[in-house]
């Protein structure tokens, strides 16, 4: 039998932290969101995992030591330790305040249950993150390192990619599964700066060279790279993708109850 | 093709804390181990993984919630958030001081890698970690909650068991695997305080009613579980235990190395 639905929720690094300071998180806005969805989780009838970006965090040893590559150089250990090291920092921050708020919140590692070849998900274990979302749990995950069973050892997944990874395992068991990514704009933007309210595979080669790339540092590629993940879930699993401003109040809470209106948005189906 | 040997290091919860103090690590006695583990490295031709106890910290809401017991009334959900956080954070402060050390580690998280089925290991995930070590990292595991497919829903599983989980899985890619526990006494004393070197199936039955249970709170049952839990694996995979004083100085260093020669050290076989 098929649960009703799941929502894969993305709280981007550049909501959660200031992405021009240096491991400086927001504890203001990640507790307004984590209220948002603890709000909306009571009228929601279906399941809840939390991904959150790195921003200012684990992005600064990643940069630094070119991690994305995988093992370039004798220092390229070294900058993994610090880079999972980073990765695990901001996710004890998340989840400090969602305890505290009384989400009914657990942490599982990525890099405990992922394992990558050349970059592709090549094997995810997912049996206790299923359990607990049997038990009622939110599962909270973050962008991570990732071993990778080939030459370079192991690579970066973007928060991005560990929801397509999650999506991979999950999306069977489900009638319909959702994703929300809370970015720190209105969603796309056109070259007006308007919100582009629909986007697809018709509609993405028009408009690739115009989504910007993040303006701070973010080795894993900033609006182009969530608009390229999306699609690449809807093609396979038809999975829509809805990107919001996260940093406006409620917008968070609205969509996942249902209530769209007044809120830009990408669709990105 | 076998690796050459794989030695798995449990670091005891009343050793790397002060089990009398709730939330209280020693970073004095966790530094000085992962030095020794660090320099021992060096010499010793095989791979290390390092499982540490939880002491003051996840004991403490563990008691409270009675969450070994999985499922026992509303709170036990909230006692899961709080009892696995705090696993975490004493892995948090472990990992701090053994990567301002130097030491090649990366941690895993137990909870996102093993589920059991009334209490045994049902599925243990160990591709990261394996890909962990053939790269020369020293995994970091810890005593943590994991979730159980039966209706009690979770329960806790101590460094021992993990210890157990991971022999499982890794035994039959290695030569030899050995097993040390670093606690705060001289190995399993007799009923006159006296070190007993040997400890075996025979012996165990004279001896049950003289190991002291941990005079501070440990819900995972102290000496006796640690014996309980070597003499297991001993019978199935026959793999030797070390049970250490690991507040004596260079005692884990000498074990690992090879010597000896004047460490007190009861055996597990």
């Amino acid at each position: 039998m098929k649960h009703n639905e799941l929502l894969l929720i993305k709280l981007g690094g550049s909501v959660i932290t200031d992405k021009k300071k240096p491991f400086t998180e927001r504890r203001g806005v990640i507790g307004r969101l984590g209220r948002e969805i603890m709000d909306s989780f009571k009228k929601f009838k279906g399941n809840i995992i939390i991904v959150h970006g790195q921003g200012s965090f684990a992005h600064i040893p990643a940069s630094k030591y070119k991690t994305q590559k995988g093992i370039i150089n004798k220092q390229s250990f070294r900058g993994l330790s610090e880079v999972a090291d980073a990765a695990i920092e901001i996710n004890r921050i998340v989840m400090d305040v969602f305890l505290k708020i009384g989400l009914k919140a657990i942490s599982f590692a990525p890099a405990s249950i992922i394992v990558s070849k050349n970059e592709k998900p090549y094997s995810v274990f997912i049996e206790p993150l299923k359990r607990s979302l049997e038990l009622g749990f939110i599962p909270v995950l973050y962008g991570d390192i990732v071993f990778d069973i080939r030459k370079r050892g192991f690579c970066i997944y973007s928060g991005e990619k560990i929801i397509g990874a999650l999506v991979k395992k999950l999306y069977k068991y489900y009638k319909k599964v959702r994703i929300i990514y809370c970015a720190d704009s209105d969603g796309v933007y056109d070259e007006k700066g308007k919100t582009i309210p629909l986007i697809n595979r018709k509609v993405i080669k028009k408009i690739s060279g115009l989504v910007k790339a993040s303006d701070s540092v973010d080795v894993t590629g900033g609006m182009l790279h969530k608009v390229k993940e999306s699609l690449e879930v809807a093609g396979k699993y038809k999975i829509t993708t809805y990107i919001i401003n996260g940093l406006r109040r409620n917008n968070l809470f609205n969509i996942v109850t249902g209530n769209k209106l007044g809120v830009p948005i990408s669709q990105i189906s």
